[in-house]
């Protein structure tokens, strides 16, 4: 049987696990030109939440009772598409079920979509969801394309021990960046300094005066700030940019807790004369592989490094997201199925 | 003597004309190397009102007792400097009085500011406050490095009527973009429309939904905003960012009155994967040659018109700078010494 995650009622504010439901059905039969992907990891991603909402602020919104969209890598195991066989690897917006259908990489139907193939003898199929795949691209693009990182210049990160927090910081380092990070407890601000070498990080939870604290980290101001969440943090970075100042807008986590910003951005952004610019990966996917060519450059030398925090079971799929979303756990959330 | 405007108290919001007191004092000497200006014109400009503040955002605060900074354009009546001559015209920084002592282009010093040469046979002086001036710069660069005007585009400018805002459409409609306006009161809207020739304008005063207005003004949305007030009127143009939007963040007028921005600007610019950038002029005064011959070639094909609005006499400064904040007049406001 295909075991499924689909929506049960509409979120406000953080999804709770009664907004989701579980639902089986056949295991489908790919036709001509289709092949079925049995799920070996589902991807818990921030965009998810947004689709939940009745109207969707960009992409498509889920229907109530519908699959949950999200992203998938598994394996062929039936196949009647000339260019898919049995054991290949795919990754795409499969959504979040155990198995799925697709007709390749050409077709973007939803009930269909398309995917990407993944060569599980270079790296754990699992990344294909994190530093390989939307978080990584994210990273990668948001802060060579908007931040503009280059030696001497501060960066600050928001959500700095996440999948694409973590990534965009060590990519500023490699840019000869002074990247300050910051993160929810002081487990995930030694992970950020230890681990990834940032050169500081800030647990916000725990600093009684964040804007302080990120002066004294920033006593030249802030060059560039690559910002996953939004809210309060955002609102102790902004009056801190410095002349000519980069914001990259890359996710807005805090409004779901009711936090929008309450800072004059404009204000900030006029006497800084800062750019800030939103981003969206999905209008880099054509370039994605330029992206993850870099990226395994990197790895391979050692030069980046990412963590994963596995939630077992297609059951464990509504926690991993409320718990992304909350800020806990290293990396990137995946859902391994067995 | 030299009638001086000097700063009598901080105002909050709005300046009122108890903010401002008048002290004579002897026409002074040029040392050797100076020359005396005799104001022809003074000049009336937002930025004024913000150095008023006990901590200017930008530039520097005026102190209690100070003359007014503010720019003139004037005649040389006495010179001890070898490149300066009576009868030669000069602008600059100059401040609110009736004479004023300057060093030429090279000082920059608080006491006797650098100027501009104006050349009175190519257009009346008091242009070189205006549309030759800080306001034409303004509009010529915010417009053409941030908005990124082309055929086609929809952009929307506010403060349509001013003298930044005036300009900026006209530029943008000279680069083949469907310009609407938002402006303050029926006449200044048949103005932008009549005269200014823009595609749209819209009161928002008189308008009982501005967004709906401007929904039916840029039924494709809106590709660049020039943004000369912030609050209620950027509020309403915030939603309607087409994809990759472009916003100059200009003027900050509304602030004075209370009203800050109260849109989730992150949002929106991320919703529209836009790009948000602050326009401050002074970075740009070392190009401003380039405006300003730009400029004057359109204006001698009579592709760009502009208005001034006369204040007449050093005692109708203050006045001016309150109409001039609270949007009363069209175009440049200017006070005229005689």
């Amino acid at each position: 049987m295909n075991r499924r995650v689909v929506l049960a009622a509409r979120p406000s504010g953080l999804p709770a696990p009664g907004d989701f439901a579980f639902a089986e059905s056949r295991v489908p039969e790919p036709a001509k030109g289709e092949f079925l992907v049995a799920a070996r990891y589902l991807s818990a991603d921030p965009l998810q939440r947004w689709r939940m909402d009745e109207t969707a602020n960009y992409g498509a919104t889920i229907s109530i009772g519908e699959t949950i969209w999200g992203r998938m890598v598994g394996e062929v195991v039936r196949s009647r598409h000339p260019g898919w066989r049995e054991g290949d690897f795919a990754e795409g917006m499969l959504g979040w079920q155990t198995y799925a259908l697709s007709r390749g990489e050409t077709e973007k139907a939803r009930y269909a979509p398309g995917v990407t193939r993944v060569d599980p003898s270079l790296a754990p199929v699992s990344t294909a969801l994190g530093i390989f795949g939307m978080p990584g691209v994210t990273a990668y693009f948001a802060m060579l394309e908007i931040c503009d990182p280059r030696p001497g210049k501060t960066v600050v990160v928001s959500a700095a021990a996440g999948a694409v927090g973590s990534l965009a910081g060590q990519i500023a380092q490699l840019h000869g960046c002074r990247v300050v990070g910051i993160t929810g407890g002081p487990e995930k601000a030694h992970h950020v300094q230890s681990e990834l070498r940032f050169d500081a990080a800030i647990d916000y939870r725990g600093a009684p005066d964040l804007q302080s604290a990120l002066r004294a980290a920033c006593p030249d101001g802030v060059d560039a700030f690559f910002d996953n969440t939004g809210g309060d943090v955002a609102d102790a970075v902004y009056p801190l940019l410095a002349k000519g100042a980069r914001v990259a807008v890359v996710g807005r986590i805090a409004q779901l807790e009711g936090k929008g910003t309450r800072a004059d951005v404009q204000e900030y952004i006029l006497a800084a004369r800062a750019r800030l610019e939103g981003f969206i990966v999905y209008d880099y996917e054509h370039r994605a592989d330029e992206a993850r060519q870099r990226i395994a450059g990197w790895l391979a030398a050692g030069e980046v490094s990412y963590r994963e925090t596995v939630h077992d079971g297609i059951e464990s799929a509504p926690q991993a997201l409320i718990d992304m979303l909350q800020g806990r756990g290293l990396g990137k959330h995946v859902i391994r199925i067995d």
